[in-house]
């Protein structure tokens, strides 16, 4: 029977959501086993998936854990996720901007894997914050103070987690409909009602081609129309880093500078972009009149107020916050115009000094990172300081091939 | 590096040869995991192999384990295989039909995994039958009368075991490249000089159509040819059973009665064809040479007479060959022409009855089975005997849907 599915997928059939549920319920409860999946995942990575098929496997995602009721709060829910990248703060900026604009923002975010580590990774290396909220600690604090974020203590889309994990380790994490089900079916567990959805595309990206971004967006919104769910979406690059520091406490760092207004460029437009779009969904208001608001609420420091206030709220510490880790600066070995930064080769080596975690109990350097000293098209001369290296390893050993395109 | 190549074949591009041993290799090694490597099987089977791909493959199995060294025979060693069929029991009938014509068969057979046992099951349904043979006792054997068929005491293609049990589990057993590299390492590793192949097409056999048949045909005969092995090959029909008995000893009394002459019909004419093909290419003769001699020899008893010398050596008891179980009579429940006889689900009919085994350590009884009483264009009257079923079970529950169609 689990063959005979396995084998249709293969052959090009499209699968029932019967079909769909067998195997994949069938997975979650450990009667089909890894190799079996992962077959049919790679049958699906090559021979693709039927919008009908998707539909199906997000309802599948969705049911196969908890659902979270927000209902406890009367505005309208809107969340925001990002397809992953390289020094991708805008969560910290976004969250207390677009609830400095009366827009609730409850979260329940995961811990990272890979090459940096996720949201509640970066808020952990706040000293003394809390991520670990009740129910009842969570919607007070929504009501107090309209934003919350914290590390899941529901279930939510468990089969979705049990997948991705075997998606990871078979390199069949490049399918498009695998992509938005799993995203999809993370954010409509998460109680949210409006979703942004925030897809990187570059060499630092899941996503490495417009063609394939495109696609995404296309069905992302689909998906958001099957469960009414409005979606709205922005494609954003990945082939260079987001911002000039990657690491979970510098990152804090550079998002608490952005909130100061002392950052300029793609962080900075990229977040006021979200934060637009999750303000006019939530409100209702057209994206100028969002956009007018959010700007506003970055300069009179409303924002950066309301993430002092939710930081405290949750036990964290942001006034000692500083970087307690040696420091070994990168300098230029020629002369020249600063052309490129490549995100993956900047990601490799975050993860080498230890900002990231290989596997998921591997313990994370909260002060591990890397500061950028240089923006692309800068003139360099060689000797120039590029960029700062921060770690606790003893005698690490930098691969910096390939980070720098000096020309 | 395992990932990246996984990837390579799911994106459609071709492996080098180094890319492939990474790969199986690790998978022999276990470092190389059961869900990387069905992942990888699977984009096999949908993205196919190049010609210097099933090369590459067929050597990494080959080298993969011992190699038989048969040179203490001075003839050429021509070996049959068959891509598998329901009923067929032609290696005994043509293994001692060839060695009567001078033709040295020496083979290290497995044992059946599925609806019907193996060569080796076949023979152990023997009494007294001994299968393993030392390597002295292989050698003496084949010098004294030119026959031998053993289990495998060397280590023949392991990493093409371990792949073949991965793809029975996977759904990933249709793909010609990975049928034809299985087929060729083991008979190269056998130590075979010629090979005869007798690729079966219908519902009843791995292989479903002609077209896949003729693509199987032109790749066993190409990799061949990289080998400087001669091969031959015969498409024969397996919708249908092969011969009227099915089940273990059920086989050898039909082979036994082949080759006393008692048996017309397909059963007969494929064992003569192949055995002509391997007389031809052992004594480098023509084919209405070799099939002169192989009616011959069929007809003055020297086969039969070869059969019986075979089983003895080999400690066999073959006068004590009587079927020891309950039989069941199956009737028609109409009449009119008998139109077809499913070889699926006669195969099928057949493990439910005790025949087959469905993993490897189960055991086998090797007195179940199927006789079928009747050839298909006979006339059935209502209540007329079309099969009789052996089997020691209590209380089977026999699934006769779609075995007989009389119309």
């Amino acid at each position: 029977m689990i063959l005979d599915i396995i084998n249709k997928k293969a052959n090009k059939y499209e699968l029932t959501k019967e079909e769909l549920e067998t195997i994949f319920m069938g997975y979650l409860n450990n009667e089909v086993k890894d190799y079996q999946m992962s077959a049919f995942l790679m049958a699906i990575c090559i021979n693709d998936m039927s919008d009908s098929e998707v539909f199906a496997l997000t309802d599948i995602f969705i049911k196969s854990g908890d659902i979270l009721d927000l209902s406890f709060i009367d505005e309208i829910k809107v969340d925001k996720h990002s397809t992953g990248g390289v020094g991708d703060k805008t969560t910290l900026i976004i969250a207390p901007l677009v609830a400095s604009c009366n827009v609730p923002v409850i979260k329940m975010s995961g811990r990272g894997l890979g090459y940096t580590g996720g949201t509640i990774d970066k808020l952990e290396s706040i000293p003394s914050f809390t991520v670990d909220l009740s129910e009842e600690e969570i919607k007070k604090q929504a009501k107090e103070i309209g934003i919350v974020i914290t590390s899941q203590t529901k279930d939510l889309a468990p089969l979705d987690k049990k997948v991705y994990a075997l998606r990871d380790v078979t390199a069949t994490t490049n399918s498009i409909p695998l992509i938005a089900s799993s995203i999809m079916s993370k954010k409509i567990a998460g109680g949210a009602d409006k979703i942004v959805i925030d897809i990187k595309v570059g060499n630092g990206a899941l996503i490495k081609t417009m063609e394939e971004a495109k696609r995404l967006e296309s069905l992302l919104i689909k998906i958001g129309t099957y469960y009414q769910k409005e979606v709205r979406t922005v494609i954003s690059n990945m082939d260079r880093p987001l911002g000039h520091n990657i690491g979970n406490k510098l990152e804090v760092l550079e998002a608490l500078e952005a909130l100061k207004g002392n950052v300029k460029g793609e962080l900075l437009t990229l977040s006021i972009d979200l934060a637009t779009k999750m303000v006019s969904m939530g409100k209702g208001i057209s994206e100028e009149e969002a956009n007018k608001e959010v700007k506003e609420n970055l300069e009179n420091g409303k924002a950066l107020n309301k993430f002092i206030e939710f930081v405290k709220y949750q036990h964290g510490n942001i006034d000692s916050l500083s970087i307690d880790s040696k420091v070994y600066n990168i300098k230029a070995n020629k002369s020249g115009i600063l052309k490129d930064i490549n995100a993956l080769s900047i990601a490799k080596l975050s993860e080498s000094l230890g900002a990231g975690r290989k596997n998921k109990d591997d313990d994370i350097d909260y002060n591990a990172g890397i500061v950028i000293k240089k923006n692309i098209g800068d003139e360099i001369k060689e000797g120039d300081i590029l960029a700062s290296l921060y770690t606790n390893i003893d005698n690490p050993n930098f691969n910096l091939d390939g980070i720098f395109e000096i020309s």
